[in-house]
């Protein structure tokens, strides 16, 4: 059995991103998957790096650098406790899976918070190991997202741009860094705009591949497969 | 005189971050500019998009829909008043200035949930008015970053790719849409891996630069700019 996590960030249960986490839950579960869920809202994560995720004493109280203060903190276990928390689910998982609305052609700070603040120097990269040497390699991720415009603005030469440029910094700028293998993206595009029936069509096309999702190969995570 | 905002994010205040902040500041002022500053981390600036945004009742409460709450919210008056306070700034400004340390190719989590919550639907974008057309036309911005990778590996080719690829979601996806001229960005390659020295001159490449800040023109934001 595999281990998933899921790392969701909606406010709303009932949401097109809510029902499509369940669906994650349901079909991996199935499968014989043991499956973690992080639901950032419902856990008012912290997304802001501070002073607060390192526990007593700083490496140097002089001059604050957060990267290095976490870094210190990770080497001696002396991290917050949400932060030892995220880090033991990301270890024991063999797959992550992010769930979130597009925001601003990006994830949602919440999100972008639990990067920041999760896949600390030392635990998920330490230079030179990253990319391919990075520390969380022998790990799958995959981006699951909905987004507000069409599948149209989201093409190439349209005004949103092809909508793997936007994939860029997300996949290869934090997953591929640290060493984490990227499944193709799954993408609904604008789910407020179509029939509930649509929205259904959706939902099962997401059971639907996680059907067959362990036998899928990883994308070549570089500039070609982005800006070809 | 000219209004500049500054929307600054770094815990340090000695960091160069803090220091290229303070010239700016300086510098602008020096000019004739009136400056404001949005110092986030001092704020404790709430990056997470939720429920507490929207001040009374809810348009739908029966299925929480950020998006369009606060659309509603802010065309009856009804967001919260931090994001109103951070609304008249915005208003008021020629020119926004972001401050920042790139965290994983991108903003750090507190800088992208200003975004999530200050630009709202009604304020910055009310679609078609996006692109060109969006509501925050006759403004400028600019994107002043440090980065913890040096320039050779943001370079084309480099396993990091170019930085301009980086610079797609930040300046097209939330300036260029919400009709702001981007003006080009300004960058502190691996300010941690430098003399002393080195970073004193990179702090008076910037006073130079905005010496003449305002006789700039926008970079073209289109993919040419950033994937030709």
């Amino acid at each position: 059995g595999r281990n998933v996590l899921i790392v969701y960030a909606h406010q709303e249960p009932k949401s097109l991103n809510g029902s499509l986490k369940s669906v994650a839950v349901e079909e991996l579960s199935k499968q014989g998957c043991s499956v973690t869920v992080s639901d950032l809202y419902a856990m008012q994560f912290e997304p802001r790096a501070t002073r607060n995720d390192i526990v007593g004493c700083l490496h140097n109280s002089e001059e604050f650098n957060y990267g290095v203060e976490t870094w210190e903190a990770y080497k001696r276990g002396g991290l917050s406790s949400d932060l030892i928390e995220e880090q033991k689910k990301v270890q024991e998982a063999d797959l992550l899976i992010f769930q979130f609305p597009l925001y601003w052609f990006s994830m949602p700070a919440i999100m972008k918070g639990w990067m920041d603040r999760v896949l600390v120097q030392g635990f998920a990269h330490e230079f030179p190991k990253c990319y391919d040497s990075g520390l969380l390699k022998n790990k799958l991720a995959l981006f699951s997202f909905t987004t507000g415009g069409s599948k149209e603005m989201y093409a190439k030469g349209s005004i949103s741009g092809d909508i793997r440029y936007l994939l860029w910094p997300m996949q290869h700028g934090i997953m591929h860094f640290c060493g984490v293998k990227v499944l193709a993206p799954h993408i609904c595009f604008a789910p407020e705009y179509v029939s509930e029936e649509k929205r259904k069509e959706m939902l099962v096309a997401w059971a639907q591949r996680l059907k067959t999702l362990w036998k899928e190969e990883p994308i070549n995570c570089s500039p070609e497969w982005y800006f070809k």
